[in-house]
């Protein structure tokens, strides 16, 4: 506990080596900054299939390994559904890395060709979102 | 120094007080979890008008003050550039909320409702893909 306040209010910030925090209610809230943000969205070949979900939610753990993947997030299409939300997608994976080319790299990462090796035949869709800071 | 690697050595685990730490290089990567991510994509009416562009960033910033909001990033398409990229967006928004009853909250919050109020004038399509840890 006396760590974590301690922590937190010596740094001030919410910044520790290189990462982000996120913080308690009542404390400003966190904008990432300096960060490259990819975020993709699967579509299934197989709409439906359990294991084909199952085979591409084990591809991204593996790829979880790539060493400039700061940051990741394995989802699903939350409960929500309002005309604006696209739930239409099976998986999500987000990564954060540090810059562009920790994402260049990534791309061509062997464990990344794996993955693409591996996992493609099982989607029909894929929409890639890269976001950096607004200028 | 010593107390980012005795505050990271400590916790064993990238977790503080409810929110997310990514980790130095050789580290082993952070997975979020258990956390409602929300990200918008906003497409400009006037597309290409510097001057919208700012009032719908200047909105985004105003709407980062709701209270259950942990984690945010106000972003443009990167430089990256390949078939499966949308990069044809303007301005995204991403959110880490804690959990969906937080995302819920934030739709009515007053600061939500008074952002749409204001700045929904300025785009012409939006997109929100919400996700939530796969199950």
């Amino acid at each position: 506990m006396s760590t974590r306040r301690e922590f937190i209010s010596n740094t001030g910030k919410a910044m520790v080596a290189g990462g982000l925090v996120t913080l308690t209610e009542n404390e400003t809230p966190h904008m990432i900054e300096n960060k490259f943000i990819h975020h993709v969205y699967f579509w299934l070949k197989n709409t439906g299939s359990k294991e084909d979900r199952a085979k591409l939610v084990e591809g991204l753990q593996k790829l979880s390994k790539v060493t400039t993947i700061k940051t990741f997030h394995i989802g699903m299409p939350a409960d929500t559904n309002r005309d604006v939300i696209d739930r239409s997608y099976a998986i999500s994976w987000f990564v954060l890395f540090d810059n562009a080319a920790d994402q260049a790299s990534y791309q061509v990462d062997p464990i990344h060709l794996k993955f693409v090796e591996e996992c493609s035949h099982l989607w029909s869709k894929v929409v890639v979102y890269d976001s950096v800071d607004v200028k």
